[in-house]
């Protein structure tokens, strides 16, 4: 998976761009509309991927999820968190979940 | 960030649980119940995700935000994508939106 | 509730806006862009409401959760179907509901 | 429109319910639970609405926003809000979407 730092990277401009003039980029200006605007466009994102879902998944839920993802780091980059956090999280679970399937698998 | 790789272990599990028995683990039994009933927990996550939002964020948004994005995933394994497929989606734009930023830097 | 027969009103308004140029008026517009422009708006609104709640309801939530039903009602009309379909539903469970209301009492 | 004054009878239900102990029905127990459960329950029924509209509408589009009406009616009865006061709202705005339309139609 060499596009993996593609997170990283991303993260590093999402930063970058919260320190920008409002007029500077798309995500500038959405970072000056503050918390509401920017979750209103993970709320349609949202809704996006699902209707990417029903009309049948492939390269449109890609680029819907893609859309998702990226509206979530904006979000989680105006509350000074990053993608990583994210990953640590999921890592952090791993072990839990791994233990609750051995516990499915037993019953 | 040495966690980077978590999505790649993440998208291994997820692609197991598609062939195990709907009752083995709760993912295989989202898989089980079908399109419909993934798409509904991802709405879910992106409202919980807002609503994290509202309260403040910090280690609750990061929370919400990895459901969201375990979820999607889900979704995406469902669908026979991968998290790849988004991050390679997501290194695609960037040279897109470089150029958009180089515009509106010069405007 | 004299307010009530609004829906009516508002029904037969969105029914012949169908018929309009897409030129004609903003509902119009959103019947012609189609399905998924109609839904993306019912997730917004969605969104806003969940967003008013969150800032403590009054004024604000009465004003989004109209944009709710006004959009949901343009999804309905969409479809061929109107208001009075939701109400007559919802009165079909009010029967049903006392029942488990019962049981639930008596339980 | 007989089914009309069901708003009414619904509107008198849920606040009924309030009152009542959190055992003592589906509401009763939504409202104890708070405004992230209502809010929850909002966003999955915008969902549900929207794949029951990619689903091609039908019996079942009138169902989900029949769920969705009803959930945001909880919503804002837990505000000490009511349907007549959405009503109320959508009734004001009938004027002025009225001169818009007219706008429209001019220009």
């Amino acid at each position: 998976m060499t596009q993996i730092d593609i997170l990283q990277r991303l993260a590093a401009t999402l930063a970058q761009r919260k320190q920008a003039a409002p007029t500077a980029s798309y995500v500038s200006g959405l970072y000056a509309k503050g918390t509401d605007a920017i979750c209103k466009k993970v709320a349609e994102e949202a809704a996006e991927t699902i209707m990417a879902a029903k009309d049948g998944g492939g390269e449109h839920l890609v680029y819907e999820v893609a859309d998702l993802w990226f509206h979530s780091m904006i979000l989680l980059t105006h509350f000074g968190l990053s993608p990583e956090d994210v990953l640590r999280e999921l890592e952090r679970r791993e072990g839990v979940s791994g233990i609750e399937e051995k516990k499915a698998r037993q019953a």
